[in-house]
């Protein structure tokens, strides 16, 4: 294992301590129990926002927080879901008396202890809602998950809903949107090798040269089938239809198209990944109305990508639009 | 060789592609010959600033491209400098009236056919400057250079001389602008692998599993010496005494430290990087005024990091926070 880390325990805290000193004009790095909040929270009677799960997928969560994202969240170890303390800090760090949405990926693990944390801080008086994220087309049940996994368009979830409670939405309104993200979005992944946790010392799949992982999860989790590489644009036809046929998007359609790099990807890659995405779309009458590209769900050094069509109607592209600042995302501000 | 892409001769033509339609708000993506520029350029009266060089550093130097920043942007081939009738073109796009910067990274090709390229446009009646950048400190000749090579800090150059055109300096300000960055701002990197340009086939160089080359140029060219991987901490006080030794920097100094991923490496491992740089800021009594952490500079897949601390002054400290919209570094618009 080739890493630049010190010792293997500390990762997760020397890392979060970096970020916290970089970006301390945005976010405070809380050390025990462990997260990460607003530096100007929580801000009076705006619903808070929080995520979390197994760090590894860096920028997310901790990269959105700030001003028109997240408020709050909470990194577990690496791909190990956070206990319920540190969420229930969180949430009261998220908590401007307005009550706090937990946006949680759908793993068991994830689910569970965001549950745990919610009961607690409801027991105290704060309102809680939760909104589980589950846009993987790939699979069905998983390695760590009952029913579809929660991946990039967790992302797309977390700035909409943000700008909706930075627009004064009350906790019932910020839950809607981010449900109505949620049911919109798709995503799929693949990979051409994984990452290697540092725990474990060695990567969790090693391909042949010719191999990739078609529909793999962010934690290296098996996908659909294991295939030959091919060329870029087919792999991107077959990301697609699994994507397109699923929701399913139609002609007249306006979608933001993410493709998002596993970590190891140069962004180069990911633009070539986006022009056959962006010229499938034309094919089927959709019209590419937002993008993003770049690494912003991340599975270590993984050398892989993933496709999200989200589809967006005129309230949801008003709020994609709006300002915000974090470590990650940021502009207007 | 495994990688997300085409037929190799298409790499760079195709990635273009995908960047200038997911920016298309951004940039115009021009074929033939190639640059890049903005899509709402030229800016009447304002200098123009262009820069350039092989493919394979991305987001250098067309992320770089938009309001605040660069004018317009010549990617060559994959490590190769492009020719001059690209870089006449592109300066030809980027002239307002007010002349036009060249902002070359020292490489023998690049200077050579810049200054070709400003002798043409030259005989036009364009007023050109070129300013050379020359951060990084580990080696005085390299491969491909003589003199010391420009790496991650040349991208400090194009945002801050980008904002001084933005508020309107002249030719001569702009060039002065930009020298005052190169002079202040010293780098050097390090590589735990390789990357592989797609025509080779193959990483230009294998090392063992416990080696890195420190000071590693971002072709992946020598660096000062093969040395046993190190706990990471050690590593960033071998590179922060080797730039903060060359200025020299010293206690009192307010800087912007700029930690650089390579491409494959994971943004919690550059994290790791910044905490202890920062603390070693701290024991100097040098103060960390701003930061910048993320792959800006790479080398395709390339595992591995670069620091670039720049010693600021209150100027060169407003023109960093100057609003700047690019497709890869935005803020306040």
């Amino acid at each position: 294992m080739k890493k630049l880390i010190n010792d293997v325990p500390d990762v997760v805290a020397e890392s979060l301590a970096g970020f916290g000193r970089a970006h301390a004009d945005i976010v405070t790095v809380s050390d025990d129990p462990r997260f990460v909040s607003r530096a100007d929270g929580p801000v009076r009677g705006k619903v808070g926002l929080i995520s979390g799960g197994g760090s590894g997928h860096e920028p997310l969560h901790a990269g959105f927080v700030g001003k028109g994202m997240l408020d709050a969240a909470v990194p577990g170890e690496v791909f190990t879901s956070p206990t319920p303390m540190p969420i229930v800090e969180a949430t009261k760090a998220a908590d401007g008396g307005a009550g706090v949405l937990h946006i949680v990926k759908n793993y068991t693990g994830d689910v569970l202890n965001f549950e745990t944390a919610a009961d607690l801080v409801g027991a105290e008086g704060i309102q809680v809602r939760a909104v589980v994220t589950n846009d993987d087309v790939a699979v069905l049940d998983s390695l760590y998950t009952a029913g579809r996994r929660g991946v990039a368009g967790t992302v797309l979830v977390e700035k909409i809903a943000g700008a909706a409670a930075d627009r004064g939405d009350d906790l019932d309104g910020v839950t809607a949107i981010a449900e109505r993200v949620n049911a919109n979005v798709r995503s799929i992944g693949l990979a051409l090798t994984d990452g290697t946790v540092p725990h474990a010392g060695e990567p969790g799949f090693v391909l042949p040269e010719d191999e990739i992982e078609f529909g793999v999860g962010i934690h290296g989790e098996p996908g659909r089938e294991r295939i030959k590489i091919e060329p870029a644009d087919r792999l991107v036809d077959r990301m697609m239809d699994a994507i397109l046929t699923d929701l399913p998007f139609s002609s007249g359609d306006q979608v933001l198209l993410f493709v998002n790099g596993m970590g190891g990807t140069p962004l180069s890659e990911l633009y070539i990944l986006f022009r056959r995405a962006a010229e499938i779309l034309d094919e089927k009458g959709i019209t590419l109305s937002r993008s993003l590209v770049g690494s912003y769900v991340t599975s270590l050094e993984m050398q892989g990508a993933s496709i999200s069509v989200l589809k967006l109607d005129d309230e949801l592209t008003s709020l994609w639009d709006a300002p915000v600042h974090t470590a990650a995302l940021r502009w207007g501000l």
